[in-house]
């Protein structure tokens, strides 16, 4: 009953076949091995987008980081929602990567609106070079709440970064769980729907360590790759980055897996929504649902072996009808009994 | 016939073994698992330093740049030899990392010596605050050029060091190898020597992208672990990098892939040494060695697939008994067969 | 009638002649002459802190950057006002300076309380190494809006730091204003006040371009010293910055120049506030003030030559009773002349 | 007796008045003044560059580490001179301004050569992506060891530049000198040679603290600017900025005070060089001179409050007739009466 993060499953046994299957003899370092380009004949083949680029990189972090500062100059500013990842949980390492820039973080509670994306825009460059520059805009999809957003809402922020002809970033760190949910194209969701680079995420759903940054427009891809170098992001034995994500993306395995993830944690979501004393308090689209439930059900949850975080408050003690909030994120390995059991445990 | 390094072969069958075994069920992400834990302490037994910290990182790139980013400031200079490493084939990792503090280049033309270590370190802070101020020593064994530092020379340069109260790095890509090649402990090449904190290989000896940073003094731990998530290095499926350490260390597999190299080459060595028409430039003691052939020789190499690099000229076109040198890197996979064939191919 | 900002004013005339009287044959550079000695005394006599070290760079901005990188470290975050200027006016300086730390904007429309600092603070490293780590207090007074913090406020903004053992650091671009409007010491607003490291202005307040930073802890000292060089900001010929200070520190002249401004902004705030067109919208304590005036007003100010800022709308066109808001800064030299002539044809 | 720097002297009268006459009233801060725009107009004039854009900083370290960093990306090196300032005495300003790039020392005891300069350039990007990318070339003149590049020279260094698309930076600390060294234009020593950004001298030459960064290609200007105030570097009443520019350009004031300090050195090269117990070890070319004196006569020197650098050796203690090497520095403002005192005192 592992329900904390999506980056804490096994790895598909397809893809341990494929790192098997690629361990055989020698292939020549640094990507420039077949398995390697085959991968972005894949790539270009899933987006629909023939020119573009592909760089692998073993965290969404590196690819994250690698794709905003190739977009993003260090005296710009980079727009992005006020819980992005890329601001609460890198550490700096976009600032870092991109030489001191900033993050202007545009209020919301989850989702970036058009609006309120425009109206941070309009504040920066208001003070002519004393100000941060403007930069890219950074949307994530599965957000950090849970949510996806609709090809609409996608457009309408990318609409707002061309009438200030700003490079949008889409941090696809659960890419595929979107695009489950929407039930899109991959193409739809990105280049088509105005999207520059993309961070096109493997971990959370089912590799070992890969993800792949994604320009679709080619011409800085050897600054990206320059800098992935830089950074030590660069793979020697780049075939087993490969080897991951080639099993990913055949027979669309990665649409598979993030469907079982969505769907398992519809399960989970319908379970608890049946329950008198369990609020859900975000719409559950992709695979992460946030739900507040009494401090009794927690301990009783954990006492079980249930894990997931509980976001406030102590579970361990204090007043049993207390009601705090928890994170429950369903990874695609996760088996119907499991949930079931905790639906049961939550139950009392 | 692969001989053009040592980081195109496969992964050792136990480490790959280690990493099919590692992927039941779920575990705790960013190296809060029990296999990372049971790593530190191997490392800690290893090299007999119970008080050692450890950081797996992916790449050598990584592990040297966050280990002398911990130990240098901006404004001061690296010693490091002409042809280090972290010199020549980083991409100028280190100095980002560091925050653009600058190598100084020990003239040699490999090892660096203890006399011209002070030299070089003399000539830095000659100018007060205009200059770089001093900063680490960095080592590389085995290295470049494929010589091994012997203890007695490693401790020369580490006391130069302590004269100036400078910290030692010691870049380990290939420790397993030199460790093999000298025969004496791992502490005896590290701390007993005098190094402060070692890049410890394990990618080119067998695993598939494992690097670990060893801080003799854990005082600047915590830095480095900010600073490896800082720069996109800390992996979420952490056990996957913990489970080749593992099996890495095991039954000391990794001093058996690394006499496997050393003898390979031995074996090469001693049989291109044999051949009137080839010249060995450098004194092998490792698993890389220097050997200058004509150009009729290269070309029937390559024509019978034999991998490797020309270092000076053009192998495809010219003079036939033009002599050419070639860079020859043994594996732990290589087989006596496959050195056999190039030798009867090497010798016409 | 120039109230655009007290950067634009001149240099008092003791400055230019100190300058003058300073230009006699050789002086050593780099801050190795005789009177830069005498201006570290003239600092920590006025500031009571005979342990203080001091360094003088050309512009506030290198003040605060200087000080702040030798504070944070390149993971943590500083805590600041929503709109301070470091986080508005300085074009990334100090992310640049502090490779790439982040700026925390603790929310207020001008002076940061204490409780909403601690909560800022609380919000930090709730993720463990996941988010910035928490880094220095930054705090601005005179603040951007004109408001001073009373001793009491400060006080308890550096008890909330130091429940976190965070450093704080005083950004005094306008501190002589500040000094001068509380009437309290130079040492009880900072160091007794408990700020670890102060930019002392100098430029606004008559100078040419001179600032302190002052580190009331001088353990730093060494590497501020470092960080000053490599920032290309240690003036050869030093002797003139030291000039500056000296003559602006003589008799006080630092104070006499703040309380002149200080006046000069009563007096204009008085007019306008008598004014039944006008609304002052803050609490003028020192040099500047906001006013709110109709488009008409600020066409017939700006007709007869006033300049200052009009912080939002299009003062040039539109409804001539619209009220738009305004920035006045005074400088030391304005006159009761112009201010009056200001204050009638505000009045129209 | 003063000849250890040409930043020591005092500002020129002309100067010091001008910065005089630029304090009335009021001025549009950050080089938004009518000063400032003359300026930038004096200096296409002088350089015959209508096209060219100008930015003033205070120090020689701003100008050359702004100019690098707009040339140059973090991934590349710059090719520079063993001895070049950029390298030996800015405490890796160039590195932190350019995110950490490399410099390449091209191998010279002063003055590059072609043949030298491509053969470094040859040695770098044979790596592919592993090694430092190939990034601007630097050149000084005066060089440290005070020699001026002819035309032939420059033309020669810049060629090889442009055969690899290289862009090309001139540290011109000491420009003035150079030109009046060989009566050449400002335009043949700079673009017309193919110079693409140039780092032009105020401070050594008379000026207080002033250095315009002249970018012959306009392209990056604003990028430039950007850089400025992102360092820092943007003074806030940079009118006295400018007056001092502005009074150094008027009337060739800039040629006649480097003349001045040529002739100075001319007749000090000269008197020495007559003196059989002194050896001149360059070829004074313009304001600097390397001697050999012995220990008795530096001794005598400094009793009698000569001040100048002995460049190895300890002068003050040891065998009175061993030879010492010193470098001496004529600025514009030394007298033929101190120079000949020197001289009287030298000979013994």
């Amino acid at each position: 009953m592992f329900f904390a993060s999506d980056n804490a499953g096994p790895v598909h046994p397809k893809i341990m076949q494929a790192l098997t299957e690629a361990n055989q003899g020698y292939a020549m370092p640094y990507g420039n091995d077949a398995l390697t380009a085959q991968v972005r004949d894949q790539i270009r083949t899933l987006f629909q987008a023939p020119q573009a680029e592909v760089h692998l990189v073993t965290t969404g972090t590196a690819a994250n980081s690698l794709a905003l500062a190739t977009y993003c100059q260090p005296w710009q500013t980079v727009f992005c929602a006020t819980h992005a990842h890329i601001h609460e949980d890198e550490c700096n390492a976009p600032e870092f990567y991109m030489g001191g820039a900033k993050l202007t973080l545009v209020p919301t509670d989850d989702k970036m609106t058009a609006d309120a994306l425009r109206t941070s825009i309009e504040g920066e460059e208001t003070r002519g070079l004393h100000g941060p520059q403007r930069g890219p805009i950074s949307v994530t999809t599965v957000t950090e709440r849970g949510a996806v957003y609709s090809l609409t809402e996608l457009a309408a922020l990318t609409a707002v970064a061309r009438d200030y002809k700003l490079p949008v970033h889409l941090d696809g760190a659960r890419l595929a769980n979107a695009i489950a949910a929407l039930g899109c194209s991959p193409a739809e969701m990105t280049w088509q729907s105005g999207v520059d680079i993309l961070s096109f995420g493997g971990t959370k759903n089912g590799c070992m360590g890969v993800e792949a940054v994604v320009l679709f427009d080619p011409t800085k891809s050897w600054e990206l790759e320059l800098r992935r170098k830089r950074a030590a992001h660069l793979m020697s034995k780049h075939r087993y980055l490969s080897a991951q994500m080639n099993a990913y993306l055949t027979d669309n395995l990665w649409l598979q897996t993030a469907r079982a993830a969505n769907t398992n944690c519809s399960r989970l979501a319908k379970g608890l929504g049946d329950l008198p004393n369990v609020t859900i308090s975000n719409k559950p689209q992709a695979n992460i649902i946030f739900a507040d439930m009494s401090r009794a059900t927690h301990q009783r949850l954990h006492a079980a072996g249930a894990e997931y975080y509980v976001l406030a408050g102590d579970h361990t003690k204090g007043a049993p009808d207390e009601m705090l909030p928890a994170r429950l994120v369903c990874d695609w390995s996760i088996t119907a009994a499991q949930i079931d059991r905790f639906l049961s445990l939550a139950k009392g």
